[in-house]
């Protein structure tokens, strides 16, 4: 199964420019070849190919599905790593299991001070299109942890923390809006740890070993995605 | 914390030679700092540097502990990835999150027909000693899937597919041994999912949405490690 990205502006006709007409060109699609594209707010269309060339594919919508939000909404809010790489892959793998929103915190702690948003993006929406879920989650900018921390206004407010108590009774929540916050390689400072107390932040334990923490944001996505 | 890796033939001195003191001599250790070695099956050594050099550490233990093997017991045997990076991420995380037996499998649909033991198992180890788990991992040969059905002797016989029922229940179970077997990119063929079936394996599902090989691995690490 081939997915696209694309929002579509007419119901019954589809367009495919840039880098989605170059990849349909890349798998050697033809016209009369099937196709689903997805709008990234939940709509799944089936299409059909007429015309394509390395720049523009075009067809017809014949069956569209809406697909379900997954639940609960989950944001993850984790300082970028030092490697990368390492946080891309929470971005693939967070993004495959269903996290609606990714949050780069800037802590004390945190060893880097910039991102690539337009790279992330890329991967982000390459992992999307891979799933087959409908729902694109989005990246914000980077932002200092207390901002992030004051301006929170999620239903549940958690902050991941060897002190907390067991995150599984928040896995049973689905109808409900939830960000996990989770601290850089070298932790949370205790000012960092209490600022987020005040403003009503929860602790949780992710268990009792050292994980790096691209795994504690991907260990919290598999156990909201299996509900 | 500083944590190596070697079996200790007298309880209460320590010799690190080969790539275990090349790394002590990167951190810039000097005699009289405290070290940990981990023996690999559950004991965790504290010890005091003596003298070092680049070949080799030596000093002497002054206490141990005895860590917890993971519970349960889980064996996860994954068909080798395309891209052995892949791979190499799953076998890391899966060691963190306290796998102790990884079983790379020859489906009929697996892409990669060869695997490098010595490189897999040395991302093992690094992933073992930065967890602080005390029992490290084996990592078998490449075995036909066949042969591995007809071998498996674990208590639980799980196989992932999508027709099956959910995994949450097996997340329960800690006091077993269980072997989960995860399907290829491209999945089991009908054959194999049967033959699987008659040799007492039950069908699990890990959700509705498709997950790259990989990531069901860490999947199934991650809530099985979350009790």
């Amino acid at each position: 199964m081939h997915y696209f990205y694309s929002s579509l502006a007419d119901p019954d006709q589809f367009i495919l420019l840039d880098e989605e007409a170059a990849h349909a060109h890349v798998l050697r699609l033809k016209p009369g070849d099937t196709i689903y594209i997805l709008n990234g707010v939940g709509y799944k269309y089936q299409c059909i190919i007429d015309r394509l060339d390395k720049k523009q594919v075009m067809g017809k919508v014949v069956a569209r599905v809406l697909i379900e939000k997954p639940k609960p909404n989950v944001t993850i809010a984790l300082s970028p790593t030092k490697s990368i790489e390492r946080y891309e892959w929470f971005l693939e793998k967070g993004t495959e299991l269903g996290v609606q929103s990714f949050i780069p915190v800037m802590t004390q702690k945190s060893e880097r001070r910039q991102i690539n948003l337009k790279r992330l993006n890329k991967i982000i929406l390459s992992a999307f299109k891979q799933s087959g879920r409908g729902w694109l989650p989005s990246l914000q900018a980077l932002i200092p942890y207390e901002k992030f921390i004051q301006t929170c206004n999620s239903e549940y407010k958690l902050i991941a923390h060897a002190s907390g108590t067991g995150f599984r009774e928040f896995a049973f929540k689905p109808d409900t809006q939830m960000t996990i916050c989770i601290g850089p390689e070298g932790d949370f400072t205790d000012h960092e740890l209490d600022f987020a107390l005040q403003h009503d932040f929860q602790k949780i334990s992710l268990g009792d070993y050292r994980l790096r923490t691209e795994t504690a944001g991907v260990v919290v996505a598999a156990l909201l995605a299996n509900n």
